[in-house]
């Protein structure tokens, strides 16, 4: 059984690719890149890192602006972000069978509600598969320092290989203030035990 | 690490308690009994065949009694069964740090949402893993398929592990009329791969 796991080379994709493997899977990452940077290049190292295949997946850029102008317009990036991850499953609904991310059960960008997942099952005939939506941060986070070594990084300080990255990039170039994103530690996976 | 699964011997809580092996937990599985009938032995039996330790934890009687009470008043089962889950969440939650159990996303009883989670993890200092509740059903089937050597039984048939058995029996004892529980498939695990 393959499932593909939208990655970004942090320490909760890695996870749940990790913990996808050792339910049976063969685990396939896929790192969404806009053509805004090269940004992905910080998940395939981490995808090198922890011995897992990695596919980068080139998106239409017009799709990454008009999310920027709806992040614009609100004033704040929620919105934005979810246009973009959906657009993205979507996309990798069409070509594969069992898909995978690794949000968690206390974030709040990207979402997808339960309605939004059983919506895309149903309509693409995938399966959706989130195994971090019942585990707690607190948890998440010794789960991973005990498997993984990490880099931390503040957001903005460092590219990185999820959406936010090249969505600061595209409104930085609009010189659009960035003020908007809360400030929060981003991590990335170098090793895994 | 060590971490409890709240077991019942089926498909669901086995499948829990392989993915936090899987993530580097010491597990220990518990079931729960109220003294209504020795139903506990079939999760004694899954606990063997997945090789893990088990045990039974016996529970106040009169919570089961209240339980019923309510399932009568109501006309159907939920809301007792919930009552019955959280009591039982909140004992084992005096004596352990981290919990875990078998629910998943497309459950809807036993069910305690993401508030009740946050507040048990605050109440007792412990946190709360619910590592299948972001797998459907359909994707849970088939992984437990492959792991797994599984009987079914026809709930209310035979006798099983979790909350429904000594419900049933209760209410049996005082005339109660079954027809409100649902028919659906209980498993049983028999085997490990």
């Amino acid at each position: 059984m393959e499932v593909v796991v939208l990655y970004s080379g942090g320490k909760d994709s890695s996870l749940a690719a990790h913990v996808l493997e050792s339910m049976g899977y063969d685990v396939n990452l896929l790192t969404a890149n806009f053509g805004v940077l090269d940004s992905w290049k910080h998940a395939r190292e981490a995808a090198e890192a922890i011995g897992l295949p990695h596919e980068v997946k080139r998106f239409d850029i017009r799709v990454m602006k008009k999310a920027c102008e709806m992040i614009v317009k609100d004033g704040f990036p929620k919105n934005g972000i979810n246009f973009l991850h959906r657009y993205v499953v979507g996309e990798v609904a069409k070509e594969h069978n069992i898909l995978a991310d690794g949000t968690r059960r206390d974030d709040r960008v990207p979402w997808l509600d339960l309605k939004e997942i059983r919506s895309i099952e149903d309509r693409h005939g995938v399966e959706y598969i989130a195994p971090l939506r019942g585990i707690g941060s607190r948890t998440i986070k010794k789960l991973t320092e005990n498997l993984f070594k990490i880099e931390k990084v503040e957001s903005g300080e460092l590219q990185n290989s999820d959406y936010e990255s090249e969505i600061r990039e595209t409104l930085k170039r609009k010189h659009v203030l960035l003020n908007m994103f809360p400030h929060h530690v981003q991590s990335r996976v170098k090793w895994r035990s």
